[in-house]
């Protein structure tokens, strides 16, 4: 039950959402190998100036911020997350999204910090 | 202190918004019993394709997506968070809220973590 | 890479959401000592009801609410932190801000949690 929060440009989100949301959930079985149907994303459309970043923190060239905010179970290794992180990267590139736009951060919880329809 | 930040379809959000911000909070006095005054929520309206999900995930029948987080004190037992979920799910479902349609997240920090007000 | 999250009445986005932004990211650069250019923030400007507080919760009269989560990794001491939500509400005082409508919540995660452009 990993849920994904995306804040993006709403010009991006009117033109790929539905892209960009598979692009992600197929990273996610790739990498975490999580079920088809174990899917949970919430998409937020942002207004000019409600993303505020620096262009070239961390030594990239940044256009633009993709925020991809992940809360998932305490149970994958820092590899797997890593992998993770690379796939979504990957695959979001052929949408036009540079991985240098992207900010991904994960949160962890416990099995018992979820309920999925019961 | 604990936040509830409850994204939702922008239809149910206008018709029963402030009920279920009752029934959450309700929710909360009962099972975790917090003061009545310990009262935190933000509600983020949805539009159509921006909650994503699968409609059978975890063997349930999802009609929609109704995303309720949870920051709260790493303090609460097992039970007692299991309590908070089914108490939330059975005070919506007299709005006509499904419990199917629930997705309840819940993450820990620490009690200094937190600045309310002063 | 502390990740910045603000929910906040529109009227006050609107009128000071860039020196709000400023203020957060002087206080972060102050009191965590993050480099100049590590900022990431999303405003998430908030229409009438969407907000839902007690105005007397933890014995202060509040008029609002500025919901601030802070995404950062494990490594500041509780007194840094707390030093960083003062300094926070400090630097918010003269843009109006009074600390009395802060709802601070910071969330931890690993090194290994965040992906930044690489």
């Amino acid at each position: 039950m990993p849920l994904i929060q995306v804040d993006l440009d709403r010009s991006l989100y009117e033109s790929s959402h539905d892209a960009i949301g598979r692009a992600i959930h197929d990273a996610q079985i790739e990498a975490l190998g999580i079920p088809a149907d174990d899917r949970f994303q919430v998409f937020r459309p942002r207004e000019e100036g409600e993303l505020k970043f620096d262009p070239a923190y961390n030594g990239v060239a940044r256009d633009s911020l993709v925020l991809i905010q992940i809360t998932a179970v305490h149970m994958y290794p820092v590899a797997v997350k890593r992998k993770l992180f690379e796939t979504i990267a990957a695959k979001l590139g052929p949408l036009g999204i540079h991985a240098e736009d992207l900010l991904i951060s994960l949160v962890e919880n416990g099995f018992e910090d979820w309920f999925a329809g019961r």
